[in-house]
């Protein structure tokens, strides 16, 4: 079981994992995977536009780290710390790869499919259901969506001018 | 424009993807992308075991080479072709990569997200609706993957015996 502090502790992970987004110029959301133990078994930030790849979303890129690092596709028992709300995608991967908890930061109103548009979790026919915890930590989550766009914007109001 | 020869000769491609999945043990899963001129621009079949991956589907591994072949991440007017009726990861992944058109065979009436047991090419909030198209050698697909799962069923009888 993770404590309180962990949970908190593997957020801050996944919010530094955003932030090197942002650094390389990608809108800033970061995931981690940790294992039933607590060791950080898949790390991954959205790498969209450097990777030029409609999937390289950080969710899907830290679930093939950690099944390549747990040499298995079932990642069972093992909790995800996303910063955003899963996409359609994402959400589609954490039911395939089997993960138990999902915990993230922002709401996602436009895409998230763990309850903002649509909830694929408790969809009944699909034969796994994650359990998602909402809201940790979720205004500096939505806070650094903001910034980064509020930045992108006035960059190109001043290119315009 | 594809002509309904293009249509399924691609999904033939994609058949032919499924064997071979199917030859190195996997459940029989294929898929094709094409460009809008009809050339073949991403091929995928079901790796999940070999991979050791529960995001290795078909369709995955033929959008990753597609934007690969582009250089983009949008593969806009692009078509996909694929035996089984997409997963949710699948669907959102197509979404996500902003394909046009998807041809899929047989209907997944456990897992299917464009229409079996949820719709998502159809959530009017996504911000891309690609265009579903049923039923294209959906026998032939169809019993790709009884054969598949019934030869699996008799070799575990025998086994037990």
């Amino acid at each position: 079981m993770l404590s309180s502090d962990d949970k908190q502790k593997y957020m801050q992970l996944a919010i530094a994992q955003a932030k090197e987004a942002e650094k390389q110029g990608e809108v800033p959301i970061g995931a981690v995977i940790v294992d039933p133990d607590g060791k950080v078994i898949g790390t991954g930030y959205n790498r969209r536009e450097l990777d030029e790849d409609a999937t390289q979303h950080a969710e899907m890129i830290a679930i093939k780290e950690a099944c390549k690092n747990l040499g298995m596709w079932r990642l069972i028992d093992c909790s995800l710390f996303v910063t955003l709300e899963p996409c359609p995608m994402c959400a589609g991967a954490i039911i395939n790869s089997r993960i138990k908890d999902v915990y993230f930061g922002a709401l996602d109103p436009k895409a998230g499919a763990c309850g903002s548009v649509v909830d694929l979790f408790t969809v009944e026919k699909f034969n796994h259901h994650p359990h998602a915890i909402r809201g940790l930590y979720r205004d500096q989550c939505a806070q650094m969506l903001k910034d980064f766009f509020r930045a992108i914007r006035q960059k190109q109001k001043e290119e315009n001018n």
